[in-house]
């Protein structure tokens, strides 16, 4: 049978490894959270998180420099571990070669690696090189914290769903480059930045959480939606979304404006923000000492995945990046 | 500029990273030997190591079924953290799957994985999957040990060299299946069973370390002469290697009898072996509780890579396995 849905998949491989491998007691979270989490003594945690990046699938050298590609997948693993209110530590880079590569590609790899790594207190520990016939880089990130972890599961109905900063601009970025429109390029260099080259809210997370001391959290990856699904069905609940609330950035609703498009679609679905969407008991608008604006965007409910839009509540669709859907 | 050779490539990488990223005082042990090794609480050390396997390089689908590549690909991780002294605890799969590939032998990759992982104590904890042109798996491994660390770089003039089981029944299996002689593939079934799903010594690697205090050690994965240079360029110590003393099975000397070929050139070349190759002070013939064999096979001296066949003493010639290489 062919693979249909990731989904699906993930689930045959969860139960397989649940029915047939064995557990550990000292694995305090395993395969479904943003990361797994385990017991490393002193009563502190250790996190690891893994992510792979395939070209045409995950990235294009047409659309991005090599030092961006290798920046935002180093980014992609420091999110998930921020996501649940832990440290990145040490990253460890597997990294399949085509035939011809160049080798200055791949230092500009690594130099992008770096770039993300070095502001989120990452060392790049170690690593495997093969040929391959497609570039492919894997990265697994471990990361710690102490007995502070925050799961997507947390989530009771009532609270209120923040996210920080804007969302959209990532796949705002990507259409922009996908229609090769040369004056959208140029006019809107923030969509393609936050494209090419998002950056996680690693700096800001110990704030955050103090002030808000978050019931679930994730970071976005697969698009608001999408991520806010993973948090209701792993808490039991539903959530109501105030589309008018949804942060979005000047240069998105100027681009929509043009383009006569609705921004709401782009903050709704856009993956790869590593922005980080929460929901917590306490009521406030806040800007970090960064800067970086939370939101608060709706609320947790018993059940169902709802959307109100001028004062009209609508079942939400839920779309989101699934590499095996056609 | 191409890439020419794997080894100057990771070389470059890591001085780029040694420049330009940032250090870390908990890393014990960072990029070259087997594991990184950092420090995790209460003074135990957590290790962490990572291999990639794409198809056509490091497997074929008509040579092993997917059961033994996932098999494999687990063993080869598990293999680099026992050659630590370490205990394996939590596997990361990241699985690239190409268009059509069935999902059922996803299933059998991850099948062969769990039998591999489950005697070692290893429990599958996380992972990605994403499509890609061809199958890709890459495990990252984390495992767990007390103050208790072998390196690859405590080797001695005047330390013995020791290897565990017989070494060059892989590479011989592979040389079968290669040259597609049925009869072969059927008279010899150890060598292809130790090509398709070879086992590391993580059964027996406490009992080696009480009886020899190992003063360095690697597992056998390029080929024990290019594995024993690694050891000895972080030594900065030379070896000496007895031929005569290679430990080989009834089934290479005979295959190699059949095909008039040389056992010995299976021996020190044979990669994916994982046995036991390490260096140390104590002079002893031993056999493990598990009935593995531990044989002395040459000295450390102090520079230089020697072979010693029929009493006659000549330069090692080494041969591993380089991805790069043309």
């Amino acid at each position: 049978m062919h693979i249909k849905s990731e989904w699906e998949l993930l689930n045959k491989i969860g139960a397989l490894v649940k029915n047939r491998g064995i557990s550990a007691s000292d694995l305090v979270e395993p395969i479904g959270d943003d990361c797994a989490v385990f017991k490393t003594g002193d009563g502190r945690l250790g996190l690891i998180t893994t992510d792979i990046s395939i070209e045409s699938i995950h990235f294009r050298r047409d659309f991005s420099d090599f030092n961006d590609i290798g920046f935002k997948a180093m980014m992609g693993n420091i999110s998930d571990i921020a996501a649940m209110g832990g440290k990145s530590r040490f990253a460890f880079i597997s990294l399949g070669i085509p035939d011809a590569f160049p080798e200055e590609d791949v230092l500009r790899i690594y130099d992008g690696m770096i770039d993300a790594a070095n502001p989120a207190g990452v060392t790049i520990a170690g690593g495997d090189t093969s040929k391959s016939g497609e570039l492919v880089i894997n990265i697994a990130l471990y990361g710690e914290a102490g007995d502070r972890l925050i799961r997507r599961s947390g989530a009771s109905p009532g609270d209120i769903i923040y996210v920080t900063g804007s969302i959209g601009d990532s796949m705002a970025g990507l259409d922009i480059l996908l229609s090769g429109k040369l004056e959208h390029e140029k006019q809107f260099p923030g969509l393609l930045e936050k494209h090419r080259r998002p950056v996680a809210r690693f700096a800001d997370v110990d704030e955050l959480v103090k002030i808000f001391s978050p019931s679930s959290m994730i970071d976005i990856s697969d698009g608001l939606l999408s991520d806010l699904r993973h948090i209701a069905e792993k808490s039991g609940t539903g959530f109501e979304i105030d589309a008018e609330k949804l942060p979005v950035s000047d240069a998105l609703r100027s681009y929509c404006s043009i383009e006569n498009k609705d921004f709401t679609g782009y903050a709704l679905g856009s993956g790869e923000e590593y922005e980080l969407l929460f929901t917590s008991a306490v009521k406030c608008m806040a800007e970090l000492k960064t800067g970086l604006k939370v939101s608060p965007i709706g609320r947790v409910i018993d059940s169902g995945y709802f959307l109100i839009k001028n004062n009209i509540r609508t079942k939400a669709v839920i779309t989101g990046f699934d590499h095996f859907d056609k």
